[in-house]
């Protein structure tokens, strides 16, 4: 929802405190732009005080009267915002003014005044009191502001003690990433604290600039108008000018090179160059804010930034929006504590309090005795493996080439990450593979579920269906609920069937010679990057207990039977299907887990792998040679661990949202619920071009009909490319956004955060559905997007 | 250098702002504390402006004179102590007192109350101002005392503006990691910042009290006295008594938990958990500053937290020293204004600018043409091996299973990381594998540089031993350059008896039927993990230039010759050796390298993957098939592009710095030079338990003579252990400071930052020194140790 235009350069003003000159050197800076042939817009969005001495009308009287003023909240009492409201709304808090109700205000201003001129035009927006004084709904001004993302001017403080506010006003708008284009305050000879922020700023590459003090208010109103207005004269902003237009222009030039020098710097992450033809196909993210992108188009009329909704949640992180707030400052304060300290043999507050909150607190409660950290999902399930591989040589006796000739037990479909041996533990299918990739194990050819015409069908392999009837597969309702029921689903006759299946198969197995099988590897209920699919989890259960149940083992201390049983929570953990994690739903503890990408909440990357006493044990002994040799240079860094602890804390609160109580009522109160409405995915799973749906928590797949299918398919994104278009299915959305989504072949996904409102939801849902209604996308336009 | 005590309570006061109240709600702390019947001791550290009216005497006058008042640096005149200090030194600037002498008069102080009570005592650390008020060299105050890490207690500002005032000081605080135990303002019925403010820190764990204003001075100076000892009655800090000694107490019982807390919970990278036994083997690590840990130990009789040299580098990733507040801030920017934002096809400016950074003012300069974001450094190394295969695959017409059986061609004693596909480019030796572990590839056994008793020897592996003549491997001179004269070396004897033996064996390589070689990878100059070998760099420069002369390829347009070459420069590079990137010293280009560790200062886990336009052109295609399929969800996240960005613009302004160029003289200011003192580097390699010893940029490495050797050796454990005795060697520092290393079996490396101070390291060598004399380093203690 950030604004910029090439013909309006703005600017919002922030004070170090309240009484350091704000209005004083806005009125300069409005004269300069006056002087300068501009077309000047000033904007005091909230003002509170007498209505004669206010902002504006100082402006009015100051500078030109042709400068355009306006006031969007005026309160007559002399308080802060907050209070003013307060006063205002009596006892029906209600009508105090929520945030975005407000930045829309502003936004809308903003937008008309862009329209109404043809520039050369500048604008300036004064906040009110220092950079946190509280705005109308009591969030203060730094964070209430940041979707606007405005370049700003901080005006510093002057005065005894100035020096310190003006910096620590500073590091609370870097905190929320706001450009400072420029520090203006008035000169002191005393306390000169001009000369000492002079260097300091400009070592962080921000100029100052300092003007004299105004001169005493004479008593006489007249005199006053004049010395004042000579004063004015007196100030030169013209390099204080020159600077802004110059950021202003720069800012629009940098944007504007992006996607050309990125094309030529950057090796995309699963991306095909040869396809990355025009610079419009490369997105330009400005900033981010709660569940938008900002990002740059350089054939809009209006402002060159435009929201765009991360409906891929970036690669599945996103956990409460982007640029969140709490989250920075606990990147912050863990940085400022310790940066990254050794961790080997050593401890430190973030890392114990995030392994304690995961082992007692978390999805490895009951079951989980350690906490392994590493950088990502991929390494954290290679630490997985090398645990599971060992704890059964171990157990088994295997020794020497013994050891080597191990695999996995799976299903098709699944994925474990990108580095070699997370691949290995996946089957080799179709593209996704790689020259040392090596695929070790057996993978069974999983039933999945989905929604299809709005009732909920299991579709099973041919080797299952044959078997199986339609009450086997098909729910009794149109409820999801009755797929997630694992304790009555295990006494039905497809339970069997998946017993005896899996059984015979594993036995087939043990007689082929193939790889010894050491372990067990599941996504479970999900299988993400292997195109959204959900598997049936009745058969995953199954198929745990079956491996469980064949232990060949002498009778031993450990706790694990069979296999060693990872669950790959990396996408599916910590609410993203709705349950913190998926062992209550599977009704069974695995002996390794690993959980990341959610666990940072979507700010810096770390994965931790936890692991059962039994599995633990396996490496201990007096030999330092049976350690578990891995480590990453940054393990458990302070900076991630203290991320995951403030996101954790943040998430707790959020499960108790009454969003998430509406939406779970909607559902039936059963544990598999979504944030999505159970009317809409009826109504989409019904539509001609879909072939079926799916939903958990977080997370839509729709799957589209389309012969080819596969990862190399474009009919999703084919079918869905009206949703770059923020006009499609935008009846109430202010501002309109458009959406950014990715889509796994014949299969688009759709994911909010955690803490996505049910507005923005429900909006997605229209522009989906809309999109989906278009006649436009047809076979002419695919051919030509192929 | 941070104090605790059991018996001595101690707090900084800081201020919101100036004026905010701060001696008068420090002298009530003080009355409180009095009251309880504890000892007090307030200091104020600097004070200025006339002494009478010196917030000593405030405190003196109003608490008991039973309270023990200091003030270390007075000045009589009422201006900000930076400009003070700059009047009192005048001329002669170099008068002005640096930040470490500074903080060691405060810790002199701390310490010496300390000893002379027995407790229970309190102390309060007044400052002056803000928060970011300049102390006497300029530096904010925040800044300057931060190595101090007490506890603090901010006094919030009451005023009109005061909500925001309290905010950002209070995030000032938090970004340099401070703990806040409570913020306590006055009581103002109009502006009623105090209801704002508590629960807005009650959110983030902090309790706000609030206490009536004191009266208005009265003119009688008798009167004045009786109503101010009145209003002191009046107020009641009872409950922030209790609040801040429950804090003190909480996080001495915190600390004293956490190693029996994590020695349960943690599973710690590359540790025996059999070989830790007791707490004192888990090291506690409460905060870092600079080069130093700040460590609890639960005997200690003084402060129960001592500072410990950080000499391993915390895995060799530490560059600017810890929590460094430039690298603190990079990150809260981008946290600030982007969080983490999806990179496929996506652009954002810390990205982009990072890349350009590395690609043309960078180690990839005029070669290289891409840049791949990963998250370590071994995710790094396998993609350049995905890189790699591939581009060989491609041009060699490879397909199916002909793809599959390729290997590499390298060093032993390499480590590219701990995941499979890494560790599967270096060899298997030793006890360093796992389960999947296959090797797969050939490597040569490398001739190695040290320093032995005071000269430069090359040893070589027996095969090319046989041939050489001692000429050939002793250097001509103590100086190190000479080994790393490759234009010189080239021509030797040496040289071509190395292009032989590689020949001869690469021909051989090729008749056995092995697997067809496809990439040569290497770690340039040094392998870190492998033992901190320092590889002779001819035999690296011969081995590249073999390979690239027998490109057996029709002729193509395509750069790279014979193999494509990586090179790992995750250890060595960007200035860890001294050179930004060994490159220049070997004379060639790679083909494909990797960065990370230093790459982001030592605060957060990213690395590049860098190769040349060859390499890349490999995956280009119209099909997205052949495209680089990997990535990891947190891919060029902005706050880890951000502090790379930040962290080379500091590391550009150290390789200018006046500690570099006199390092470098001392060296002779050849391309090897080092930052460990030369002298001291001859005398070492002449000690009787040492075997050999070899040096460049930051690094250290002492091999001691042990006939076990290996990894599983402890005899550099053992024989350096009095280094863990703060009191060993430690003629002249204040205040003295254990040493934390790590070491590789029989070798010790120790490793600076690249900003450790000269005075610094001159210490820890005199320490190293007087450990390796210590007589007590014997058999029956060695034997106790294992």
């Amino acid at each position: 929802m950030s604004l910029l235009f090439k013909h309006l350069r703005v600017h919002q003003i922030f004070g170090a405190n309240t009484d350091v000159g704000k209005t004083i050197l806005t009125t300069a800076l409005v004269r300069a732009s006056t002087a300068l042939r501009n077309e000047v817009f000033y904007l005091k969005p909230i003002s509170t005080g007498s209505p004669q001495d206010a902002d504006d009308e100082h402006i009015k009287q100051f500078a030109s009267p042709k400068v355009h003023t306006e006031c969007l909240y005026r309160f007559h009492v002399p308080v802060s915002p907050h209070l003013a409201a307060q006063m205002a709304a009596g006892d029906e808090s209600q009508k105090i003014v929520s945030d975005k109700t407000f930045v829309d205000s502003v936004i809308s201003y903003v937008n008309r005044s862009a329209s109404a001129t043809r520039g050369p035009a500048h604008m300036y927006v004064e906040t009110a009191g220092g950079v946190h004084s509280p705005a109308l709904s009591g969030t203060t001004q730094v964070d209430c502001y940041r979707p606007l993302f405005l370049p700003t001017i901080l005006i510093g403080d002057s005065r005894l003690g100035g020096i310190s506010a003006t910096i620590s006003a500073y590091e609370s708008l870097l905190l929320r990433g706001y450009m400072v284009d420029s520090v203006l305050l008035f000169r002191d000879e005393y306390y000169r604290n001009s000369e000492y922020l002079t260097p300091y700023f400009a070592e962080r590459g921000i100029d100052v600039a300092a003007f004299a003090h105004p001169p005493p208010v004479s008593p006489d109103p007249r005199e006053n108008l004049a010395i004042t207005d000579e004063y004015y004269k007196s100030l030169d902003m013209g390099s204080v000018q020159r600077v802004l237009t110059e950021r202003h222009q720069q800012r629009i030039d940098q944007l504007d090179s992006m996607p050309r020098r990125s094309m030529d710097a950057f090796w995309w992450p699963f991306v095909q160059h040869g396809l990355v033809k025009n610079e419009k196909d490369v997105t330009v993210i400005d900033s981010a804010s709660n569940d938008f992108f900002s990002i740059y188009s350089q054939s809009s009329q209006d402002s060159l930034l435009s929201p765009q909704l991360d409906s891929s949640a970036s690669w599945w992180t996103q956990t409460l929006g982007h640029s969140h707030p709490s989250l920075t400052l606990a990147a912050a304060r863990a940085a400022g504590r310790y940066g990254h300290v050794m961790f080997p043999q050593a401890t430190h507050e973030p890392a114990l309090k995030l392994a304690e909150r995961l082992l007692h607190h978390g999805p490895g409660r009951n079951w989980a005795s350690r906490v392994f950290f590493s950088d990502d999902g991929s390494t954290g399930m290679e630490v997985a493996l090398k645990m599971a591989l060992r704890a059964y040589s171990v157990r088994m006796g295997l020794q020497g080439i013994d050891r080597k000739n191990l695999g996995v037990l799976g299903l098709k479909g699944s994925y474990h990450g990108d580095t070699i041996g997370a691949m290995d533990a996946c089957a080799e299918e179709g593209v996704y593979t790689c020259e040392w990739h090596n695929a070790k194990g057996f993978w069974f050819d999983p039933p999945t579920i989905s929604i299809q015409t709005g009732v909920p069908v299991i579709s099973l392999p041919s080797v299952l269906a044959k078997a199986a009837a339609p009450s086997d597969t098909c729910a009794p309702s149109d409820s999801i609920a009755w797929v997630y029921d694992m304790p009555a689903r295990l006494e039905t006759r497809l339970a069997q069937s998946y017993r005896t299946y899996i059984s015979q198969t594993l036995d087939s197995l043990e007689q082929s010679g193939g790889p010894r099988l050491a372990a067990l590897v599941l996504e479970p209920l999900v299988m993400g990057a292997g195109g959204m699919l959900f598997v049936d989890p009745l058969f995953q259960r199954v198929l745990i207990d079956v491996v469980r149940s064949r232990d060949s083992a002498p009778e031993s201390k450990t706790d694990w039977r069979g296999l060693p049983v990872i669950f790959d929570e990396v996408f599916v953990g910590l609410y993203r299907l709705g349950a913190e994690s998926t062992i209550p739903i599977l009704g069974v503890n695995p002996d390794i887990s690993v959980h990341a990408k959610i666990l940072t909440g979507g700010l810096v990357p770390l994965a931790v792998t936890m692991a059962s006493d039994s599995i633990f044990q396996a490496f201990v002994s007096q030999d330092k040679a049976t350690a578990l040799l891995h480590g990453h240079s940054y393990t458990a860094h302070a900076v991630g661990c203290e991320v995951a602890n403030e996101t954790l804390k943040l998430i707790e609160k959020e499960s108790q949202s009454a969003a998430w109580n509406e939406a779970k009522d909607k559902w039936g109160n059963s544990a598999a619920w979504s944030l999505w409405d159970p009317e809409f995915i009826r109504a989409l799973s019904s539509l001609d071009k879909v072939s079926e749906v799916m939903t958990l928590g977080t997370v839509l797949a729709v799957k589209m009909k389309d012969a080819k299918g596969g990862y190399v398919s474009h009919s999703a994104q084919t079918l869905l490319q009206d949703l770059k278009n923020s006009k499609v299915g935008a009846k109430n959305t202010y501002p309109p956004f458009s959406v950014h989504y990715r889509t796994l072949g014949n299969v688009a996904y759709f994911m909010t955060s955690l803490n996505t409102s049910p507005e923005t939801i429900r909006a997605l849902e229209e522009k989906i559905w809309t999109a989906l209604q278009s006649d436009s996308a047809d076979e002419e336009r695919r051919n030509r997007h192929i």
